[in-house]
């Protein structure tokens, strides 16, 4: 069952308009109908959560009876799921149409099983079909689909010697331009970005994603996590997006929420307290550390206590980089034994 | 006033002489004296304090009068100075010497002044003769003369937040077997390695450089400072070198003593206390941070205060070299506003 040079040319223009519907709950997902001579018939995708996925969109553009024979060329596997909308494998399979040719697998557990259902139909499937540009589209997605909850990073800025900001809780700025405009620019590469009350009191920070003044095209949602009220007119009330303000500690519960949401991928950015919650609970996939060229002594450390009694039980990273940043040091890294953070 | 071939070969050889003689309070020096169509007459080093100069150990090999008219070649400007021996400078015009080649000038302010004293007395006088291989063999020295003490390396090992063990105080080992080879190889290239009585008493060192089980062959002299008794059957006292003891917080009283022991380079491994008080005094000419990627959390920070009340007034450093060393990474740095440090 090879692929044809349609089909895979098909498959580049299902990926196409796979990127342009929305990030979030649902994955990113293009379909194109291809006549047996390889001629396109009809394109669709999916345009988020309760709109038709992307096989059912393109057979909408049809008469009855036109997909009868057609190849569906489509970027994930058919849905066998019946939630908002029925599943996909009917779909195709009372459209007539002979034969699927997918790139990745369903990985959900209710929605899988697509491509069973179409070969018991008598359907050739054939799957793997440019699979890494596919991945590189909706790879967020699938690490939610992984983790059963949005992919988290913690990031903080430090002195070489751990500290957060000087005696006075003067910290600006510990780390220079070039690692800042990286901050901003992971910032923007992030659906949610985290910060606990102490931060916004003590900062007044506006959790935009910025190059200099200019606000990046993506914004992330501000969160807010913690019991003390943000004043009127802190700065976060006036991001782009309405801030998410959550009054508990229990981090599983805002991640479920912001999972819900459509939050593929959560960048915390402190306080000191913040992060390490996140990092006692495990809950860490990636670690960024800014380290400026600067000692400050003193109490106001970057991360504070992570449960950490002896040096057996020490939260080993595994480095995937040191990256130089002007002249501070940003270490990339990801707790050891999990898989590459990113 | 060309230098001839015979007079920088003579060079080579005086600087191979010179290596010959201590490291310690003095500079190595050598000599050879030449006559004048260029033979080899006599050669001299310099054996330590106390004992002649290079140049009058190589004249007193002569008979009187055989000196007259040649050329002596130095590593270093003829002294000028009579301590517990005689000026150099004189000595060579009561030989008659007509002329002196050397290569870098003395730059003490006592003994300084030989070449001017020379011509004076119509010698002949070149300076600058491959001045770059004396410097890299007594540029410690020379670093000694400017700073007007030894020059000190603060070294500590740290997890990626500042740590320098678990709650419990277990450390070992935060840092993996690349990073601890370069810290045996950077002792062995000192010649005091400094700890504070915490250190003694909590990790009980050997303080010696090993090549794993093995001794390397140079040993910097332990030093421990601190009002705290070592204990008898510590382990620094079954050190190859007797320990120096100092009870005094007064860092300088310290670095003068080791001076005066002909200390060239120190090396001060902790505690946290420790690396602190050098840095607040302004004695640490060189900073080492071994970090681990590893996240510790908790009180046992690396470094304690340092005196920094606001940003405005950190420690900034300046990294001459991000050194990874197997998972952990070697900062290589030096206050920034200093000389590079080494």
């Amino acid at each position: 069952m090879a692929v044809t040079d349609a089909e895979r040319e098909a498959m580049g223009r299902a990926l196409e308009l796979a990127s342009r519907g929305p990030r979030g709950l649902n994955p990113q997902v293009g379909a194109v109908l291809l006549s047996p001579t390889g001629e396109i018939l009809a394109e669709g995708w999916h345009r988020g959560s309760g709109t038709p996925h992307a096989e059912v969109d393109a057979l909408s553009r049809l008469t009855p009876g036109q997909a009868r024979g057609a190849t569906a060329v489509v970027t994930l596997e058919p849905c066998d799921h019946t939630g908002r909308t029925g599943p996909c494998s009917l779909a195709l399979i009372a459209a007539g149409v002979s034969r699927v040719v997918y790139a990745l697998d369903d990985p959900g557990e209710r929605s899988g099983g697509g491509a069973e259902r179409l070969r018991a139909a008598d359907i050739e499937v054939v799957s793997g079909v440019r699979a890494d540009a596919v991945r590189a589209l909706i790879g967020d997605w699938l690490t939610v689909q992984r983790l059963g909850r949005p992919h988290v990073t913690v990031k903080w800025a430090q002195s070489l010697d751990g500290r957060a900001a000087a005696s006075d809780g003067t910290s600006r700025w510990i780390t220079g331009p070039a690692a800042r405009a990286d901050v901003h620019r992971r910032r923007s590469a992030s659906d949610a970005i985290v910060v606990g009350t102490g931060t916004i009191l003590a900062d007044d920070p506006s959790l935009t994603a910025r190059d200099g003044d200019r606000l990046l095209s993506h914004q992330p949602t501000p969160v807010v996590i913690g019991a003390r009220p943000t004043p009127p007119d802190a700065a976060v009330r006036r991001h782009p997006h309405a801030p998410l303000f959550y009054d508990t500690h229990d981090l599983g519960v805002v991640l479920a929420d912001l999972r819900a949401r459509g939050v593929q991928r959560v960048f915390v950015e402190g306080g000191p307290t913040l992060a390490a919650a996140f990092l006692t609970a495990g809950l860490a996939d990636s670690v960024l550390v800014y380290i400026a060229p600067v000692l400050l002594g003193g109490d106001r450390l970057a991360l504070t206590d992570i449960g950490v009694e002896t040096i057996a039980r020490a939260h080993r990273l595994t480095i995937d980089e040191w990256l130089p940043l002007g002249d501070d040091l940003l270490a990339v890294a990801h707790p050891s034994g999990l898989e590459e953070g990113d």
